[in-house]
């Protein structure tokens, strides 16, 4: 399917520089492109590739002000991110969504599946569980007993989804997500430890993307929640009783012990570590592996274990590599001090 | 259901204060908690609920010394958190165990699976390999040949066993568990790598509990070996020939390299991460993030990386906080020094 | 099956010492051998093993020097690991392969699979996907519409690869691994974020190897691209549009953030992170835990959280164990100074 640069700038309500007319019928990255794509620049980073791109449109902001001519057709919007999320979105959309049960699949007698749902082979829908409309269940998934999935969820293969869990709607759970595995809780008994058993549920609010192999274990007792519109990445671990604020979003391999709430809004890098039975407040941002130990307010940049101030924990880095230095020249002070003294005796 | 506190503390042993007479239905968190629930209180930070909890029951230590009077019966035990257990552990044990054979399931014809095992639907176990009774193997598990797996495990979905594992009693697999994956061994072959084929086994003893989508590699020869009653949490990685002490747990996404040996009753924080071709003693502890590289003494306490002794770690941490003050105060020093050696000339 | 010493290092091209008539019918680790079984010293940390190991063949490499007489009968070879791994190889490939579709199976009718490929019980091959001769795809594996696999992989169990993947020959694909998953990429809108559609795909080349539970995310646009020759280990994450070299190795728990570039021949040890939208040279090595932010260049051996130069992450890491000793020599110093000041005045 092609369309001119007309046709999306009309789209997108946004103003072309250059060819209107020239069509293309492919996305592909800046620094990579080849005539007949279309591509944008958001990262400044790429912004030298502007002039060099074989794109035959760029989606641009409005802000961004040329240092040197271009040969792509330009169309400048607001947010060129946003942009491109949305023409990305009406290609997804133009796809046709599957439907219908392939064979063989287990749906319980007393699970609730609306005919417009797909139900992927080798997937097994357990009793008493009920699954909202529109929604599209892969292959070889597993939903336990008495679970509730919302409408227009994604549920790719091999999710395992465990007794009890509440799923709201628009979530995208992605391939081998397990939710709802005990939480980690043992008593100690003698040298040995005792399981105690976790009687508690996951609930996950709607709008919410958790990625691949990512586990969110059930509570104790009571829930471990996971409010709307949260973004979860790969490997991702949430443990027992935790509570995620809304619109929260954690990279890749980060994990949270029990008990802790993170508050809204809030952005982790990849590999961080949270300690249990803390408060993170809204609006927290925190570095790539940093390992956080106490509760953080509001508001806050952090970086490092355990976790400073971002622009502290850049400071004292820069010193860390200077201290073999820094070492000698105290051992010097402290030569010179000593002579000092003596001189001055 | 319903039991009064008297039932509970008579079948727990332990001490009323306050109305015997008073029912309760369900457990709750003590900051959640609503009348009709039974909540304990074991981690002291979460004390000062105890005055405004309402629940209707709080089990609580023996030792345990009131401020302010308080609403809820209180039932005094020796351990609030043991206590727990046992109440949980009576109502899992209320629930109906699965038994039977879902269909359609692959069952080799060499496999010696007792009548009274749960095997869901889409599960594959394969030749030779034999179950004890009354394991329970959820949907969608995959047992390869030559596989032993003692009485009384639970086989959560999805979880994958290679070939000749060897897995004893009352054993618990959380979902999306791999056992037995090859060790990660290659030998270099000019610019690439020529696989190590890993023909070792993994075997894990009694009463281990494994985290959903954690890992276990086979050995490359003998044994990658998990002793008695090790607990490692989700998404945990044991390398090839590994061996983990009895009673030894890891927090989520800690990961030990090859042939390290791990002693008994260790305890690990998240996201540790210990070296290859090493030897941690028993009773160490580790915080999360640690980093180990060299061989551990038995009953260490260590954090950091690479790993320090943790008061050692908490102090220099402290000062690395400090660092950019100490840098100015060092080059102030060296200044006055400098200045000082002019006015002695 | 027994093999003579004289046999193998024929096989080897090895030179013996000792007993060329002396049977093994099997291998052990050098610290655990018993009679009748063949070992390998390759790693110098067991060469005292060397001098009590029950094995009766070892295997050794030409330049090793004895400082003591031994037991076993030593075949020397250039490489012990390496022709250690010829030797494993041969009794891997003695094994007998799995060919035919087992039931229930779900093949796609323009699905093409060659009848020497292996494809186990309740594995899902959808429309329009084409896999190589003699490849081995294990039970429970779930490959989406549109991919490619070449000839002779093996897909272990559980493993989920979504449409549009490409796979070369002869690479290996470790249960529960995920392939294809969406890339984390999301643009604000309001207080929450919309989804960026991700439509790119996940290309792997040639002799590739994933390990359990590793994920590697689909580009946004283009592709994610895993050269030929590359190892990863266990919980491995690769995100979108990243670029990893030929023959980089990864051990487990490292995650790659992304539209980063990493080099050749690479070797990371577990948990070490990388930033987005950087570029590491070849041949980088870098420690477990290792965090790195900023390009880096070829050759490079780094260490730290942020990544240093090895050497220096070392020296500055022992000063930091010394911190709370130099800032009391600093006080100190500061006290003296003060002194001096005050006595010169």
């Amino acid at each position: 399917m092609e369309f001119s640069a007309q046709q999306i700038a009309d789209f997108l309500k946004g103003d072309i520089t250059g060819n209107p007319h020239v069509n293309v019928s492919d996305f592909a990255k800046i620094e990579e492109a080849v005539p007949g794509t279309l591509t944008f620049l958001s990262n400044m980073k790429y912004a030298p590739y502007l002039y060099s791109t074989k794109a035959s449109i760029v989606l641009i902001n409005k802000t961004f002000e040329l240092t040197e001519p271009v040969s792509p057709t330009l169309i400048r919007v607001d947010d060129a991110y946003a942009s491109l999320a949305m023409l990305l979105s009406l290609i997804e959309k133009a796809k046709q969504r599957k439907t219908g049960r392939e064979k063989p699949v287990y749906v319980a007698e007393s699970a609730s599946v609306p005919e417009n749902c797909y139900v992927g082979v080798f997937t097994c829908i357990s009793e008493n569980t009920s699954i909202g409309e529109n929604t599209q269940i892969y292959p070889q998934v597993f939903i336990g007993e008495n679970v509730t999935i919302g409408e227009r969820c994604i549920i790719y293969p091999g999710v395992k989804i465990y007794a009890e869990t509440r799923i709201g709607k628009n979530c995208i759970l992605h391939a081998g997500a397990v939710i709802g595995s005990d939480g980690f809780g043992f008593a100690p008994e003698g040298e040995a430890y005792s399981k105690i058993p976790q009687i508690g549920i996951v609930e996950i609010e709607d709008n919410v993307e958790i990625g691949a192999n990512a586990t969110i274990d059930r509570a104790t007792m009571g829930k471990t929640l996971i409010r709307k519109g949260v973004k979860l990445d790969n490997l991702v671990h949430i443990a027992h009783n935790v509570e995620v604020g809304e619109n929260t979003v954690m990279a890749a391999q980060t994990g949270i012990a029990g008990s802790t709430k993170i508050g809204a809004s809030c952005m982790f890098g990849g590999q961080v570590g949270i300690s249990g039975h803390i408060e993170v407040g809204d609006n927290v941002k925190l570095g790539a592996q940093s390992g956080v130990h106490n509760s953080v307010k509001h508001n806050s940049t952090m970086m490092g274990t355990p976790a400073l101030d971002a622009r502290n924990f850049a400071k004292s880095s820069a010193v860390f590599k200077q201290l073999p230095e820094l070492r000698w020249d105290i051992i010097q002070l402290i030569k010179n001090s000593d002579n000092n003294t003596n001189d001055n005796k």
